[in-house]
């Protein structure tokens, strides 16, 4: 894996920026400048002082988002600031160009405060169509997503929470298809509490599971604990519904499907054998996760799902985000609701047909280019 | 000018974004996305957390700056707000692009008050290698730039106030070698003391003229007046030497230069006339000058400038701005100053040949596209 890192080290200082702002019109004369800049410009900006929504038809608004970080939160980093996080919002902005053909812009905020950081991203929303959140911190994330949703007019939609949870959820759609199985008969576990693990839990709920129980790192979710922070305590009112106290090894040994966006070592051999007939393991802590894809699959899992790229299943956000966006932007003023992320999950299942589905493909890959479009319509069907 | 309007509103139309983010690497396959994404960014990421310098190794800070207003005071339409100047910042990115080569990102800022504008320019610093302040109300803009110049590591630059001022700084270099006069002996009238006028008065004045009246809408500047602000108040430092109150017409009778950054009407033949031998005009208000090109020069003007396109010697500060940032951008850590300032002006100057230099062409052409670089080794040479 080290030759990776040095490898990424040694293209990003060739690369110096892996997007960068470019033209999209001519300027070639004194005419083109006077159209594009003074005087005519006036005419646009006057238009837009007498109706907001005429930037969706004048500027670049309509096609553009905001990757935007505080760098509280990057990849397995921590916080590292917001100028440390450049990198990985560069990278966003990239795979949003490649996959969705939307335009991206990394804004990283040296802002640590949650008030300060939502006032931050509302006073820059007027140059954006959407906004994507990245790498903040949870339990922050949640309240500051749900704030900027409320109080701005273009979507805003935090990655880290949503965008594994509906690929996850096309993935569990799936592999119910596959084995059989209704979601009303389904106990799932969850093992992360985090930003991606509540979400998740929320999302796969919405498929009317018989049960979920989420463990963080201390012991199942339950009214018995004292020490949830308010994600977490919201999450008691869709998971474990006989409000139970028990073992991580006796949920299991409940349990239909596994999820995971925790860390390597939570799970072995021996509990996935414990699971019900046709076991589902999501293992997608990165770069190692919670039991190695070929050790699930040896103690019995029927579908196993990681975030490697070189293993089969493989759950990555850029199968989402790009989507997303590119339905939203078409929509302006609407707002990503459950019921668009739910349409995003299903689009994103849609894309495997009935006779590609196999233990081996329950998601499509990163490049199957068809993807975004996939998502998008659903997207854009959903918001109308 | 009406047809003007209403094809700038046509190509808006069709542009939808007069610039746009694009991928400036190739991702096609799953190792370059593991380099350019997760898990290979993280080193890039650590290398930058560790020195923040490195930032301009690895991403595109090096390249790329933020076009940044709150839309308090654009073009002639005033305080428009931020959304409704969005076109004029991508115009202005654009220009950046084309003729400059430098990357740049239209913000605009939903703030209005000044010190929440410093802090919330503060915060979206990290992501740009400079910011380029526009169309931000006077006198506030003023302190505002000072303010970001002292507490930010990057090039900060108010090209309302600068950008005009080199390119006039330039121009009169060039005419008094034509004339043959010496800065020394010579007086000028400076009409309009916001953003633009203050700067255009102090560079200028840094070429050592004999002395320098400076007119707001009421009338000179000097001591006796109460209702100055404080950049009018410090302009008194380095203007009106013998601190008279005078009329316009009386100032007009002692100047070799007048440089109008006011509004139509402002001058007439009967001023122009009265001006010393040789005299010098730059009537720059835009898109109506304080005098029309041809009037000033029957009635006596040796050389006339104006801010259009369609007479000789235009005044247009995209000769200054995309040079002054793709110098500045060589230099990480450098601060813009007045020694950079008037390096730009002189290497602005110099674009013009003795063989060119004439009564038409003291200024080069909008579409010399040796300009930026130029401007921009000179200002690399101060910097360094």
């Amino acid at each position: 894996m080290s030759n990776i890192y040095e490898e990424a080290l040694q293209k990003h200082g060739e690369w110096k920026g892996k997007i960068s702002a470019e033209l999209a019109i001519a300027i070639d004369s004194a005419q083109d400048l006077s159209l594009a800049y003074t005087p005519g410009v006036a005419a646009p900006c006057l238009e837009i002082q007498k109706d907001p929504h005429k930037a969706y038809d004048y500027t670049w608004k309509s096609k553009t988002i905001a990757v935007v970080s505080n760098g509280t939160a990057v990849l397995g980093l921590g916080n590292i600031g917001a100028l440390a996080s450049l990198p990985v919002m560069e990278g966003k902005c990239a795979l949003f160009k490649r996959f969705g053909g939307v335009s991206a812009v990394p804004i990283v905020l040296d802002v640590q405060d949650s008030k300060e950081l939502i006032a931050t991203i509302k006073a820059l929303a007027p140059s954006f169509g959407g906004i994507n959140l990245e790498d903040i911190k949870a339990p922050e994330c949640v309240e500051i997503e749900r704030r900027l949703i409320e109080e701005l007019d273009i979507p805003v939609f935090h990655d880290d929470q949503h965008g594994t949870a509906i690929v996850v959820t096309a993935a569990l759609i799936n592999s119910l298809k596959l084995i059989g199985k209704e979601a009303k008969d389904c106990v799932a576990v969850v093992s992360g509490a985090g930003a991606a693990g509540s979400s998740i839990a929320r999302q796969v709920s919405q498929l009317g599971l018989k049960n979920i129980y989420v463990f963080d790192s201390k012991a199942v979710l339950s009214s018995a604990r004292t020490d949830l922070n308010s994600v977490k305590q919201e999450m008691l009112s869709f998971t474990n519904k006989e409000d139970e106290v028990l073992e991580f090894a006796d949920a299991m040994a409940r349990a239909d499907i596994f999820i995971g966006v925790s860390g390597p070592g939570k799970l072995n051999e021996e509990l996935v054998s414990s699971m019900k007939e046709d076991a589902i393991v999501f293992a997608m802590a990165n770069p190692e996760p919670e039991i190695a894809y070929d050790k699930a699959k040896a103690a019995g899992a029927r579908i196993v799902a990681t975030g490697r790229s070189d293993f089969p299943n493989q759950v990555n956000n850029v199968l989402v985000f790009p989507g997303i966006f590119k339905g939203m932007l078409q929509v302006p003023g609407a707002k990503i609701t459950d019921e668009i992320k739910m349409a995003a999950a299903r689009g994103l299942a849609s894309c495997v047909s009935d006779e590609e589905l196999s233990e081996e493909k329950v998601i499509p890959s990163v490049f199957d280019m068809r993807v975004s479009d996939i998502v998008a319509k659903a997207v854009l069907n959903a918001a109308q």
